[in-house]
């Protein structure tokens, strides 16, 4: 599928188009265009800032003018935080990353076009966009630097082709341990605390246990978990001291069972 | 709504601390606590590389220790790249946001911890923190920098926040025209082509019409537009010249009508 082109217009600083092709990289991004840099191109500084993602700066292409660095897309995004004067069909990076997929898979290709550091893209660069992206930022403080735009937009266009689940387990998590280990541990500890007066008054003893139930039960506790959780309950109620007597005062580690 | 509070753990450079202000603050958050910064608080690099996010740095907590740090947090978010052996709920910056908003509804306060630029957070730091957040990268390439993890994490949450339509008209947008107005101009259109042999053969004139009226009416033109379009219609008609005889090799420009 066809990944957006980044267009730079006249950047300044080596070392930003170094953080840009880092900040794209960093998301999966690697077609680099470059208008009019300052410096020329290519330029020392970049490298050390791409911090190793010499691969898009490698291909980077080098364009005399705005028209030619998009010639072959079909759809150009500008870039911009304050709207001139004129009527533009206007995106959050979501919305445009939305219409960026739609039309790469019917074969298209998209531009997203930055301007130079400080001043941006001119009113006429601007309306060159077919579309305009705007950053929804703090209102009292919207100013972004130009590597710091670009992994927004970068950031976005990985989000919505990333299938990782929001929320996971990881680790060495075995998936929770069966019913039967579990309910192990939830007897185990009911018949600890019995003898020694934790279920009083008697009338409450169902609901305190109703309680101890869902405590243990809602983490999805491994089948390690609950041994150790039992070495733990054993240790807790006397019944397991893992120290040799001569070494009582000692720092000996006491670890799951 | 409670704002998550952004840690940072023993961070190096004060330039990193400013960026990381600027990066929060562009997308409104403003809590942010040091624990152990390395140079010592307040470190006279980080203003100038917060530009302008001053608020945040006056308004910034120096901490002993992480604990301290997320005292009075109800849920600690570790950020880490890669995952050691350990057991722990893993989210998405986009799962971590939400699970932030609900908790923020009940009136509870979360924490994103980041650790030193190079290093991390160490194991026992991450294992401090109740969910790990892990932001999906460029399998070849996931390195972020401090203030780039910040960023794409207070990105995503603004984004949560924010109520922007991912599509829309700005600018002078007045909203389309009336139908009568547009279809003066279709009907204008018609007038003139028809008696310069446009519409052949005779059994395709209404198809091609069909076409022509799509074309006009798909972009919501304003009233200006199109009375901008009839006029370049008259003046591609031979009908309109605004420049004067005498100014015929001038460059007197032809505005909308």
């Amino acid at each position: 599928m066809n990944q957006p082109v980044i267009v730079l217009v006249r950047p300044q600083l080596g070392e930003n188009i170094g953080m840009v092709a880092r900040a794209m990289w960093n998301f999966g991004l690697c077609h680099l265009r470059l208008v009019e840099p300052r410096d020329g191109w290519p330029n020392p500084a970049a490298g050390p800032a791409a911090s190793g993602a010499d691969v898009v700066l490698d291909k980077a292409e080098l364009f005399d003018t705005l028209e030619a660095a998009v010639a072959d897309c079909n759809r150009v995004y500008a870039t911009a935080m304050t709207l001139r004067r004129m009527i533009k069909e206007t995106t959050t990076p979501g919305g445009a990353v939305e219409q960026m997929n739609q039309l790469a898979a019917q074969g298209g290709r998209s531009a997203i076009v930055f301007g130079p550091e400080r001043t941006g893209l001119t009113t006429e660069e601007v309306a060159m966009g077919d579309v305009l992206i705007s950053i929804p930022t703090n209102p009292e403080f919207g100013s972004l630097n130009l590597a710091q735009a670009v992994i927004v937009l970068a950031y976005e266009w990985h989000r919505q082709q990333d299938t990782t689940p929001p929320v996971r387990l990881e680790g060495d998590y075995e998936g929770p341990a069966t019913r039967e280990t579990l309910d192990g541990l939830i007897n185990h500890l009911n018949d600890l605390l019995e003898p020694r007066g934790y279920f009083h008054p008697d009338h409450r003893t169902e609901s305190m246990k109703r309680t101890l139930r869902n405590i243990f039960e809602r983490p999805g506790f491994t089948g390690q978990e609950v041994r150790t959780l039992r070495g733990v309950m054993r240790c807790l109620a006397g019944e397991l001291n893992r120290k040799p007597a001569s070494d009582i005062q000692g720092s000996g580690e006491i670890s799951g069972e």
